[in-house]
């Protein structure tokens, strides 16, 4: 039998923008982007889709966009601005990938034209696998308004949406083109999206990196008094944090392993659970918890370390047990979220912070265990 | 402003085996993929999506599928072989990825998993959309039946579905992990499709490689009376030509550039005008008739060199015109092409045989000289 070997890289570059107030006409970054990657010869044209949830708080956005636009040549804005609801209830939706579809189709947005995506994660990621398999994938430009996209989702290379409601069951890895981070967004979030965001900042911490979770330490009261500098740092760092482990990585996920994944097996479930009310960084913030007592319980930390994690989360302030975890349904996750990915069970736990470590197998008994000792150190009075 | 720089490569590998009889229990090349991609501790699921054509042609072909798989523990065959129609028909309903979607879910095939797929091009292209979508990409294996996509689409990295019957409107691109190409399905072809994978082998041979071209002028003769050897020369270096040309160029399209494309702005509005009556690879041969009497025109070919272009087509048994060239409808074709890739107008052109050289701009007048040259020396007698 003759064989013959296919092998080729594929290289993907893009930056991360930090700035402020994106959509004033005084601030060059968006259309320095556009300028910088003009073709002669055409305009390229550029699809906004915005996240209702944004416009609600920002209600001038829409008028913002067409007016910094206005007054240049580089590229077409496409007037129409389609705004569609935000939150996981996006996501669930198939009527929303056929609508942007058609406008996709019906504005003639062509490979080398952009579609820009302004809200939280979930509209981020509906947009972005929209993009990715329209055409075979238009470019993509990023604008998350959430401390989770700007910090976490939104200058990752994942795109999805559910089906069946299965999360994510649905999707690419396609990395965006340019990501615009614009921490105004974030002084008008609501008090539990302005926390939810800061639960992956501690798991990365807790992780990768011993340095970052002291820092966060320090500043749990700032940041639970919303103070904005404060945060600026955080998802700067964390961001960071997040796209040296992609690109270092497995960028595709084509192995087994899941390293950010810290805290997210049960997350994903008591999001699941609670249709959603908890939200996803709440839940992670639980599941961090729930996998540092693990890991003290195995012996991996000590009884120090696990009082600091779960000293900081309250900190910030959140809860640390649901109602939810009673009963064995959280369990369910455990398979569910090897299923997600196939595989091996792949489990991070932490030998230390800042030092994660990877296990095949946990005890359920153990789960259970750790989930009596929340419930009696964390539940709320009734 | 500051700013945070990705980068980073994703490298994709897989072969391409040549072999007969795939699922003969005596052939090992299928269980050897799957022995030397086991992993220790859990047994992957496979599961099958059959051309009806195919299986219309092999009614036994779903029994040695499960006799191949039956003795051995490497491997779970899902015991359902999902058969779906072929041909172009398959990229044009939408309810086909629905139900390959559920099939997913409902077998519980995960990212470690296989999807394969036996069948002509359209069902490779749509049964490759469904794998890259499901699960954010699970490893698929081709097993394509037809010249066209032994030689050609089923070797390379593209998948995609029509929309609004605008051609792969949807689709993405996805490496296969493996291409299993048996040439004993191709002894079971129609004339027709036996005839039209060979226009792609004429194309990359006009742009690439003389020495294939002048190979295909002394085989013309053998190719037409159906020599089964010769075909699978043809279907080798045809392969290895696009594989080359993937690896070495712009694997995932991100540039302008289609140069792998010759002879295809006129053959999908063809196809279209058809209403796919003309396939493919037969649009594919009167449009390298017209481009190729297009750059003659243009200076760029010979006499000599033009009339040997066409006579080798002729010699394969290829119609040179058809009468949907008349009027201007196909001169739609060109701003379509441009318009699915977008950017700049593309095309490639003949600087000599073996030589492709791009341009930005056709001019009309000459095209439909071109046609009615076409018209008056190939058209078939009422």
């Amino acid at each position: 039998m003759n064989t013959l070997h296919q092998s080729f890289s594929v290289r993907f570059t893009y930056d991360v923008y930090f700035t402020e107030n994106l959509f004033d006409t005084l601030n060059p970054a968006l259309l320095d982007f556009f300028k910088k990657h003009h073709t002669e010869g055409y305009r390229k044209k550029l699809l906004f889709i915005l996240d209702q949830g944004v416009v609600a708080g920002h209600p001038d956005l829409p008028e913002r966009i067409n007016t910094y636009f206005a007054s240049q040549s580089v590229v077409d804005l496409v007037p129409d601005l389609i705004v569609i609801p935000g939150g996981e209830g996006a996501k669930n939706d198939p009527t929303l990938v056929d609508r942007l579809v058609d406008a996709v189709d019906r504005y003639g947005i062509d490979r080398h034209s952009y579609v820009l995506a302004v809200g939280g994660g979930s509209v981020l990621d509906l947009v972005g696998y929209v993009a990715a398999i329209s055409h075979r994938g238009i470019r993509h430009v990023r604008i998350p308004t959430t401390v989770l996209s700007q910090n976490d989702s939104g200058v990752g290379v994942k795109n999805g949406i559910n089906y069946h409601s299965k999360k994510n069951f649905l999707g690419s890895f396609a990395p965006p083109v340019a990501v615009f981070n614009d921490s105004t967004f974030l002084t008008t979030l609501d008090d539990r999206d302005w926390r939810s965001g800061i639960s992956e900042a501690v798991k990365v911490a807790l992780i990768k990196d011993q340095v970052f979770f002291g820092w966060l330490e320090e500043n749990a009261g700032k940041l639970a008094a919303r103070d904005k500098a404060a945060m600026e740092y955080l998802v700067h760092r964390c961001a960071e944090l997040h796209l040296n482990h992609i690109a270092s990585g497995d960028p595709f996920e084509m192995g087994s392993s899941r390293p950010l994944d810290f805290g997210h097996w049960s997350a994903h479930k008591l999001e699941q659970l609670t249709g959603f009310e908890v939200r996803h960084g709440e839940a992670v913030a639980i599941g961090i918890a729930m996998d540092s007592l693990y890991s003290y319980r195995l012996g991996w930390l000590t009884q120090a370390e696990v009082n600091r994690i779960l000293n900081l989360e309250r900190a910030l302030g959140f809860d640390l047990y649901h109602p939810a975890l009673e009963g064995d349904s959280v369990l369910k996750g455990l398979g569910e979220f090897r299923e997600h990915l196939g595989g091996l069970l792949t489990i991070m736990l932490l030998r230390s912070i800042g030092t994660g470590e990877e296990v095949h197998e946990m005890d359920e008994n153990l789960i259970r265990e750790v989930i009596t000792t929340l419930k009696e150190t964390e539940a709320q009075p009734v």
